[in-house]
């Protein structure tokens, strides 16, 4: 029985972290809003009152029986069966926590072009949103990556992975924010990227891991744009 | 060995999600900040650099021998050995699933008074902080509440608790929610809350658990304040 992802079909978005997980181990499954059932599958899944634990929002996975949202909860869950997580337990809950801190970031770059909320157009909040992103790129940003850099040359295993000396769903997942941030912010990406070498070496690293090369070259990824999280809006940019 | 405990001293936040559950399976642990070692022990954990797994802020406990940050990653770690955690893997990624959920709304809430970034006082993006309570107010809250509201009354062991029919860290970290929006918004809760009777009962019943009764009448309790997540600023309710 193949996995099924329901997530928005014109989009990375965060089902991107999914789909980049299932690509890396070349996992037997579905895009159900991209495949035949289509885009009504998920609105039914979203709208089903007879979901005993009904999903928030997407993306959503059905794996074993089991109805699951939130990306890392979802990681954290197919991590082990698609070889992608450590298998101690303290390392598992180590790579569930970076994974959290990824999703913290997720929700900063998307603030920067939604900071009052997401029911408004970007133009009916830009002025905010050039405010939010000074702040952003300035504090934040190299916040978060300084962060993740020390995480890679801490590691004892060495500064290939983030966990360990083996390709997890985290790195599959930093790899997706690295490049999102590159198309967003090409210009503050410059800037602070110089201070975190491991990381862009880590994003080249991942590009290189066949099933991911295979999946990136394939139509079913999809092309970065401005209804996805990542936006390149030069505005916002340094 | 007691569990140790690392949150600013001042406020709730996002660290009484973890004193609650702390609280009311009355476990042996030590608020580092508001006990002897005090807030330079919080400082000294974040700036240490002899850690090879470090936490990006706090919440931060320390148990066996483990450093963990993130809050529902700290509550998936204690839930099983508090006993406030279902037993079954089923359950365990669904109550995990929801806490997740109640994380994205602490960072909405949160949006309400810093909605431009957090490097900024309040009186400072107030402009942004009441175009984005508006929309709060009026989508996001009710959206919010009545989707838990709904896992109530979905549950096949009824409506007593969130997950099964057994007192679990969601329930806790619902009654800490619901008891800040009443204080942050009362007149938006009054709105809301007759909309999701079933969470406001929850709230009332989680009140009278015996621990967490104790703990809610003893010093530990930090008053509600405006440095918290939960703010009272009534330009901001309804």
């Amino acid at each position: 029985m193949p996995i099924e992802l329901y997530y928005w079909p014109d989009i990375q978005g965060r089902g991107e972290f999914i789909r980049l997980a299932l690509e890396a181990a070349d996992a037997d499954y579905i895009d159900v809003a991209r495949s035949k059932p289509g885009l009504p599958a998920l609105f039914d899944l979203l709208q089903s009152t007879a979901i005993d634990q009904p999903p928030f929002a997407p993306p959503i996975v059905k794996v074993d029986g089991l109805v699951l949202a939130q990306v890392a909860n979802i990681l954290l869950y197919l991590g082990p069966q698609l070889g992608l997580a450590p298998t101690d337990e303290a390392g598992k809950f180590w790579a569930h926590q970076c994974q959290l801190t990824i999703a913290d970031l997720v929700s900063e770059v998307h603030d920067t072009h939604h900071p009052v909320g997401g029911g408004l157009y970007y133009g009916e909040q830009k002025a905010e949103a050039l405010r939010y992103a000074v702040a952003f790129r300035s504090e934040r940003l190299p916040k978060f990556l300084n962060y993740f850099e020390s995480i890679l040359e801490r590691n004892p295993a060495g500064d290939t992975c983030l966990i360990g000396d083996r390709l997890s769903y985290v790195d599959l997942s930093m790899f997706q924010m690295i490049a999102g941030l590159i198309y967003a912010f090409p210009k503050a990406m410059a800037r602070v990227g110089v201070q975190v070498p491991r990381l862009l070496a880590l994003h080249d690293r991942v590009a290189l891991v066949p099933n991911v090369t295979r999946y990136l070259r394939s139509t079913r990824r999809l092309a970065p744009n401005n209804d996805d999280i990542w936006r390149h809006y030069p505005e916002l940019d340094d």
